[in-house]
């Protein structure tokens, strides 16, 4: 790649600001990119792979170098940085168990997790990192082009801060085109939540080995691979918002029906479900209302307690794991690159005690596809409840269960036939906390059968809807929105 | 009133759903009404008053029946229900004072802020409750249908239960024309939050003495007088939303400019900005980009603690203050009704050391009038950062301060000329919880000459824009939307 590359060509018609949600719209049409041919991307991870040398073991919680229980009963590094593992009881009028104790993750600060885009040929780039996590499967998955939380860069200082940090904490307001405080897992983070920012910086960029472009279509066609865009890179590019039918929209629409035509008719029917204001079974309004009975209705209470006082919990030399082995483990490990840079480091990561499944079920109502959103109750959650897939769950919550007790629409989902699933495959979990943990993401159309009444924890929405969730805060949770990244048009 | 006037009539044709906000609109435009006369509103609230014969007073805190200090330091009732009042430290990294002290009222259950509403000759009437509180200004103020904390209603059995409670505990969906959760006050209250509804029931509805139907136009015109609409009325009302421009809503704005032609052009002004929906000065996007920003920059962490280790403040036997006697007081009190009711309790209260002022300057931009919005740090927001009104201050704020201490805008406020108050009045705060608190309203049309630029903690916004981040939870704090409420076009 050149340098002339890098310096920023004359924008196309469509810069403006009111063009953002069609330029990000023409950018997922696109597929492939000369910037970064398909073909040339597995050679680009394995290339990171292997110079990156990441070798982890496990070693027991009581010999992580810099970490240690404290005086309240917490693991935390002895700087007082990066994340703490905290015991908490929680007491909640929600679902069927009232009151529990459990390890979560604690960590109050809010991170970036930053892409900064730019146009080549007309269509909108993302820089994208190569970057290895101790946790992750593959040791290598595409990132966002940061990822800081703010101990990373307030305390950084000239060559230690993040690459490109100083973009995202100059951009001027007309260069930010996404911009959102979003939540991490409600279950494993204590009010967690990250800045998902996307720029579009003015001025020349370098490129730094391990970073390349591409489009929106290129990631969204990568997701349909296991494991191989991050969860960071999923939450980001998931509040991104397509616009609203308008002539402008219609003549982009028009065009991409025509080339897709009868081919891809899921596909044309997501996109109308995000363009399409009307039509919708329920207003906002009463969505809105939903909410806020759920919210005014039930209560959780949080307490921190000390992990050696939590009940049904063990700690052991190996791990912290519940005594009936559900759940999660927290897991001590240490981690070496022996590759590029020469690094080794010791930390607890979370290692779930089986994969998970997430799926949204979808039904044509109104001529609109229309995705069964469930409300839920996580004790991590920042206001008490979020929307949720139709489906979440850890496996072992099913395989062990009778019939009647299962998780509501499991069966329908698992049971779904395949060309039902428009999208059926397995990602991870951020792989700076989890412990090679993958999920199972499906997205199921309904048969006709399917009925439209739902129970008092779940409402039908269409993706416009859900698009205006999630442009304010708290409202879709993490699982929801990586299937919602992984629509594509194309 | 006749009893066959409390069966519902045949709706109007502006009755469906959709409609709702130009049924709002029109009782907004009717400023009286046969059901109850203007000129029987006085009589009203004095029959009211008398016949609840209050009586208050200050009793030291140590003598509070049923209250006492816990033994984690807080004055708590003894049933455990009501409130408490907890003790804090506060550590933020925004503003000039980075830590302080200072003791809060603790009420962690959601309460219901209720309006029923229903059609007379067309027009959407409120039944409001003619309502004594122990800390009113006059004793009695105009307050919603319903007010009712959780363990007000969920240990309420059969006659205690509160007036009308069932219609709100049963409205279905189709019935519900407002249902948001929203802040109060941030400064004395923690993370406390309401249920805002306005239902619409069908079928009979018995009317109880002390309540009366008043249209929207009504209750903003007694807006206009000081402390007549409480607190709770005017959040509630706050949430209400006239449309968005449409044809019909363009239909009803003619009607309703030639109505009043020349002689009322800044409620015209108000109204447009509130339909209109483009040619504002930042895009939504912008806002939220604004606010993600600041929630992400910057931090609060509330601890508890026990009142008797507040840094600065003293615990004496008539009440807690600051030893500055700057902010407020915590006082104890005796209530006393000897009136229809008999009953007698003891609470304490919270008094200001002095009024406040509230603030919002507006200014037409892009033949639009704006609102000049604040992002307000305050300890107890549920999510760190609330959009308040331009200025917020106690009085004593600035009569102490030297000019340039002073908070920014207050002389340009206080210095406006007559005819660019728009609204000027004094407020009320909740009498269940403050002592004869008020607040001075003040919407102030600027100038020409008024600068377009803002400081970082400033934006202008539409009120169509304000109205957007109403309906979602904990944007606007409860001081804005005072100001809001208090908007007539009449």
């Amino acid at each position: 790649m050149t340098e002339s590359r890098l310096v920023p060509e004359r924008k196309s018609p469509l810069a403006s600001r009111q063009h953002v949600p069609l330029r990000f719209l023409k950018s997922s049409l696109v597929v492939d990119s000369e910037l970064t041919p398909n073909g040339e991307i597995a050679g680009w991870l394995e290339e990171e792979r292997r110079s990156a040398g990441l070798s982890l073991e496990r070693v027991p919680l009581d010999q992580l170098e810099n970490w240690a229980f404290t005086e309240n009963g917490r693991i935390a590094h002895r700087s007082g940085r990066f994340f703490a593992i905290q015991g908490i009881e929680v007491s909640t009028d929600w679902g069927e168990v009232p009151n529990w104790d459990q390890p979560i993750i604690d960590q109050p600060e809010v991170g970036f997790l930053g892409l900064i885009a730019r146009e080549f040929g007309g269509v909108l780039h993302f820089l994208m990192q190569a970057k290895v996590e101790p946790g992750n499967l593959n040791a290598v998955q595409i990132s966002p082009t940061l990822q800081a939380t703010k101990s990373n860069y307030s305390r950084a200082h000239g060559g230690n801060a993040p690459r490109y940090l100083e973009y995202f904490i100059d951009a001027r307001p007309d260069e930010i085109l996404l911009d959102q405080l979003q939540s991490e897992q409600g279950a494993r983070f204590l009010a967690k939540r990250n800045r998902n920012i996307i720029i579009e910086p003015e001025g020349e960029l370098a490129l730094t080995p391990s970073f390349r472009w591409l489009t929106l279509g290129q990631i969204k066609h990568l997701l349909r691979q296991p494991n191989l865009i991050n969860m960071d890179t999923r939450t980001v590019i998931s509040g991104i918002s397509y616009g609203e039918f308008d002539d402008r929209a219609e003549y982009y629409f028009d065009l991409f029906a025509r080339h897709f035509s009868s081919s891809n008719l899921p596909a044309i029917s997501l996109l109308r479900s995000f363009l399409h204001a009307g039509d919708s079974l329920h207003s906002m309004e009463e969505i809105l209302s939903w909410v806020t009975h759920l919210r005014s209705r039930y209560e959780l209470h949080i307490t921190r307690k000390p992990l050696s006082e939590l009940r049904q919990w063990r700690i052991e030399r190996d791990c912290i794991r519940h005594e009936t082995n559900r759940f999660f483990k927290v897991i001590g490990t240490r981690i070496e690159l022996h590759g590029r840079e020469v690094r080794s480091w010791c930390q607890p990561l979370i290692e779930s005690a089986q994969e998970g499944l997430l799926a949204f079920i979808i039904k044509p109502i109104n001529g609109v596809y229309h995705f069964l959103v469930q409300a839920k109750l996580e004790p991590g959650n920042f206001d008490i409840i979020e929307f949720a897939p139709t489906v979440q769950c850890l496996t072992g919550n099913f395989r062990d269960n009778e019939p009647g007790q299962r998780p509501p629409y499991l069966d329908y989902v698992l049971s779904a036939a395949p060309e039902q699933r428009l999208v059926d495959t397995m990602q991870s979990e951020e792989g700076g906390r989890f412990f090679q943990e993958q999920n199972r993401n499906l997205l199921v159309l309904a048969d006709d059968e399917f009925p439209l009444a739902t129970s008092e924890n779940y409402r039908w929405m269409t993706l416009n809807q859900i698009k205006q969730f999630i442009r304010f805060n708290n409202y879709l949770n993490i699982q929801a929105r990586s299937l919602i990244s992984a629509i594509s048009f194309a």
